[in-house]
């Protein structure tokens, strides 16, 4: 197995500079743990960062050009729930509406409605507190939110304030784009899964009995705030999904940065703030940068569901809700590869750098014995990626590349899938202890996530 | 009173080249009836004008450019409801869902539904009836359509077909902005203020309880197609709210268009398919134009208010229902003339014009005696045109040129109110008689439409 050096992570610390981006490359050429960043020449670059201090608290800045509007992203290592100056540019009216779910809302809401309500300008601040749970993400909730709009007759001089994971952020997104055909919004992501993949790219939806995300809008939030201290609260296996979408993009973009996450990867576990800046902040990058070239190159954007056919079949395979998307990917990643090495593409050592990384993060990389191959395909083919009958598959043609393709001998899949069932029967105890901790967190769990919020908010 | 010269309509027909916008606009100059119409420079024309022979049915074509799409609006003076070359081309997909309501339905429902059945490529044809009524464009309604969307399974190869006025044309448009974040739709508008005002502009909406058009989108269709003969069926009072909206456009923006619309009023309330075709064509360019504009010059698009300040309190002063909103705006452009000749920029005669026009096409152009000053002011000032206390209101500079201002001589707007209360205490028999006609239209005349309608579709 290759093991790549451990290297120190290129710290933003200290800068005070306002940076375009071109300053910010070579800045990140040049940092010292020798994770030199290539420059992609596109033709109209997606994205600038800014370095800035305000007040005492330190933050990065990646500006996100939409083609509907340019919007900043900020990411905070210490918490900026507590700062006016974090939030006041981006509130221009009188009313807020912080919109979040129950379990959020004991961690973050009271602090961040205070500092809200001290925002210059703001005369009244609602707030619309959901249950926590994706099967609250629907047509109901988005209803009772526009309700609440409506009776505080709120006018387009407001805000609406996403305070949550990706549940309680498409569903405010949705809610702000159609209240009088558009009002601002607010992204302020809890989850690492919402910093690294939702919060970017300007998809709101809901879902419907019939489908995921069948219901939704294009839209762009005001900025995004990410303070990394939330992350604190989150429970391990939250995290480790959100580690997945991480270690994707190097997958499929950056061989230099899936090398950072190898080395990385406990760094993020123990939630070190600087680590998950930075992971948080190359994810944006990465995604923002692929959504931004998909306007031109026409099927770009597939790439980012490295890992999503597979990991549906297993989702829908396993009834939902026993395996969070993110570990689903995970394990999805884990068989595109597998495939990939079958092809040609990958060496047997890649494969097994796959599975580390993957496995380091406490994230699964076998498929559940219980999904036979019949399971997998039929799912796989009732999957939106279908052409003309042919499974549309995203695949790696080496670490840091993907390539998105339906042109690809049928059995090598089949003999992909087929692999794991020997691997089970060859040593099935083995397999099983693989996949044990994909059960909910305990209660233990929960506490030791206060107590840790306890600790990070003194 | 100033009775213009009786002068025929421009006639588009025998026209078999596709024409550009200069060309068009040449060709209206050189137009036999003298009704030369003035260019205007703008850097980026929205419109351009086609007109077309396809199959026997004559019809013309006016392409609208708006940011996110170019989309055409057909106007067929001959009914196309049987003629698959008229949908075909905006028809991508296999599957279409035709939304109407309960009343159009039965005019126009089956003939839609076999002609899309018969479009090349079409696999299934599917149908949601709303009951008829404003009160059903709502969020239960939007829900309804979005779940036969996802129960037949559409993807984005479908399309979806607004038959009717403008609530079937917003709730629709609406459901397919956000299905699968956005799917084709087609609109198909069966009123004449739907022809020619909600068709254009790409806003979407339902209402809810606190406001109307509270919640929507803005969004585009891939094409309006306008069947004047579907005008037969509509009955007069809804038929002469459109013709408010098409005066508007005359009132606003061009005074020849004006001078059209006195001398041709009798043929569009005789529902002649030629003055209806270029009334609705002219009117669309005007609005086209004008929303266009409203990209660059912040605020243009105000003056498609004329008249709905004062209107709007008139529908929430009588408790909507009674009057129709084309009416209550007649009254208020009537009002807006009284008052801008007040403030010295419109004569005696030019009120008198504006009143004559209207009343011609079976308009009010008196607000009801109920209405006190109280009742205005309280409405005015609860509309969303008011910027620091001030009624923002939408005036006539002369006629064909409007003025957007809160910057009067509030004494104005008072004795301007107040005018009318005087000719009803002058006259009130006479003043309630001209108002009389503001009445739910009879069982008779529903019957009588069914009659045109059967006579026009032999
Ligand atoms: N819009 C997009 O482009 C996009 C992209 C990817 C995923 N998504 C959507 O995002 C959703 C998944 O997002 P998610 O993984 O954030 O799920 P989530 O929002 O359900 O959050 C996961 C869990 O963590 C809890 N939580 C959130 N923040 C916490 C904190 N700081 N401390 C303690 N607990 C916390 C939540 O209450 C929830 O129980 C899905 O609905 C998915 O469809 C959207
Ligand atoms: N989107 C926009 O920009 C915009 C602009 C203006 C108005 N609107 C909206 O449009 C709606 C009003 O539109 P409308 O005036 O068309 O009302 P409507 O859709 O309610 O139609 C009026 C009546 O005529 C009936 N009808 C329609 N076509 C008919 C036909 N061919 N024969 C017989 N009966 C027919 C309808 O069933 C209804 O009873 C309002 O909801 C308003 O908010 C939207």
């Amino acid at each position: 197995m290759f093991i790549p050096p451990l290297a120190p992570v290129y710290r933003h610390k200290g800068s005070t500079l306002a940076h375009d981006c071109a300053a910010a490359t070579s800045r990140l050429a040049a940092a010292p743990d020798g994770f030199a960043r290539r420059r992609r020449a596109t033709p109209r670059a997606p994205l600038r960062m800014r370095h800035k201090h305000h007040g005492h608290r330190e933050h990065t800045v990646l500006e996100v050009r939409a083609p509907s509007k340019t919007y900043p992203i900020l990411f905070y290592e210490k918490t900026c729930m507590n700062d006016v100056a974090a939030f006041a540019p981006f509130i221009k009216g009188r009313a807020v509406l912080i919109v979040t779910n129950d379990t959020v809302a004991t961690f973050y809401l009271e602090r961040l409605r205070h500092t809200l309500d001290n925002c210059p300008g703001v005369d009244s601040v609602e707030v619309f507190v959901m249950p926590d749970g994706e099967e609250y993400k629907n047509m109901r909730t988005l209803n009772a939110i526009l309700d609440m709009c409506a009776q505080a007759r709120l006018d387009r001089q407001c805000a609406l304030v996403a305070l949550g994971g990706g549940v309680v952020g498409d569903v405010t997104g949705f809610a702000a784009s159609v209240y009088l055909r558009g009002v601002p919004f607010i992204q302020v992501p809890t989850t690492l899964l919402a910093m690294v993949d939702s919060a970017v790219g300007g998809k709101t939806a809901v879902n419907h009995p019939m489908g995921k995300n069948l219901i939704g809008t294009f839209y762009q939030p005001e900025a995004v705030i990410a303070d990394m201290s939330t992350l604190n609260t989150l429970d391990d296996r939250q995290l480790s999904a959100g580690i997945a979408e991480v270690i994707k993009y190097g997958l499929i973009r950056d061989a230099t940065f899936l090398e950072w996450c190898e080395a990385n990867v406990p760094r993020l576990m123990a939630r070190d703030p600087a680590a998950l800046r930075y992971a948080a902040e190359q994810s944006c990058r990465y995604k923002a940068d692929v959504v931004a070239a998909d306007e031109r190159e026409n099927g770009l954007r597939a790439i980012l569901n490295l890992g999503h056919t597979f990991g549906h079949a297993i989702e829908a395979g396993t009834g939902y809700g026993s395996w969070l998307h993110g570990e689903a990917v995970a394990t999805g990643m884990a068989m595109a590869a597998e495939m990939s090495r079958r092809l040609g593409h990958l060496t047997e050592a890649d494969v097994r750098r796959v599975e580390a990384v993957l496995t380091e993060a406490n994230l699964p990389v076998r498929p559940p014995p219980s999904m036979t191959l019949e399971t997998f395909l039929a799912y796989m083919a009732s999957d939106k990626k279908v052409v003309r009958g042919k499974i549309r598959l995203v695949l790696l043609e080496r670490l840091g590349q993907a390539v998105v393709t339906a042109d690809y001998d049928r059995q090598v899949l089949v003999d992909t899938i087929e692999y794991y069932r020997k691997l089970y029967d060859a040593l099935p105890r083995d397999y099983e202890r693989r996949l044990a901790h994909l059960r909910l967190p305990t209660e233990g769990e929960r506490d030791a996530a206060v107590a840790r919020e306890e600790a990070s908010s003194e």
